[in-house]
């Protein structure tokens, strides 16, 4: 989506450490008008797929996956980094690692809200090992759900977990992929 | 908001310790269509006040506060409950204290999105004592903007939160207060 692209150039931040900053439009602050045509670019790429549910995980892909699942007219279910009081027992959970945060999490969402009827696309913000992406597969497995795909508003292609992905054979679209960035602050995109 | 009594009694179940469970359509599966809707009524209600940003809190306001701020055209800007690498030490601050988990925690939110001349509504999944809000009243307050009023789905009126908010002239809206829950499932609204 040429319009990511842009959008990072203009608002995206390198930092050292290989953190790139959209927090002004896609995290933090999210640019309302933007994620809208986001949302309806995402469903176009997966019309006629017969998608029943938007999965998300807690927090930051929450306000993509909104539009997402808003543009697709189908609920969104979001995956819990910490079980709650308010969590049933009955959940599907998975331990994820996070790279942002340098440690790991358990993950749950209840049972009711996946069917084994269910096509379920994944939407998350960012994907860079892939660790939530594949976290949130093992729950549509144990669902016995179908997973039609995921979708990241930005992939960090250098770090491979997008490549692996689609090695196995899952359809990945990343709204855009970077594919190195510079302490000089530079950006290059795959073509 | 009528809509949403019916729709807690349809699907909220009522669980020991005063916990009302809404995950099948408010925070855990978001009813997409139902929240829009939700999202224009709040829109309407703050009609003609100028808000030039939605605030909430990560995580299970999100979803609202996403669709209130694409029904009035206006940005949204989320608060972070941890500081993570990605965020930048130049951050509004508040303490506060979580009800559900027991516990306090930092909640921080970068200074470049709110300014003095933002005009916020603040908007959040549940008002109980009222602490997140007043936790982002404080950060406007540090930052000199101004408050315009605060919207819950639901308000638990009997923790007082929100008649507290009231007292002190702040103007909020939620839409639907629960009076009381009974250990036999039955809920009372405030009239």
């Amino acid at each position: 989506m040429k319009a990511m692209e842009e959008k990072i150039l203009a608002d995206g931040i390198v930092l050292p450490g290989n953190i790139l900053k959209v927090g002004g439009f896609l995290n933090q602050q999210i640019d309302i008008p933007f994620m809208t045509e986001v949302g309806k670019e995402v469903a176009r790429l997966f019309e006629g797929e017969g998608i029943t549910k938007v999965m998300t995980i807690e927090a930051s892909g929450i306000p993509l996956a909104t539009m997402v699942a808003q543009a697709m007219g189908v609920n969104e279910v979001i995956v819990k980094k910490h079980a709650s009081a308010n969590l049933s027992k009955d959940v599907y959970s998975a331990e994820i690692y996070s790279y942002t945060h340098g440690n790991s999490y358990m993950a749950v969402v209840a049972k009711e809200y996946l069917q084994k009827e269910d096509k379920v696309l994944l939407v998350d913000d960012f994907l860079a090992c892939g660790n939530a992406l594949k976290g949130m597969m093992k729950m549509l497995d144990d669902a016995g759900a179908e997973l039609v795909g995921c979708v990241a508003a930005i992939e960090k292609g250098f770090q491979g977990g997008g490549d692996d992905l689609r090695a196995q054979g899952i359809r990945v679209e990343s709204l855009a992929i970077v594919e190195s960035m510079d302490d000089d602050g530079s950006i290059t995109f795959r073509s």
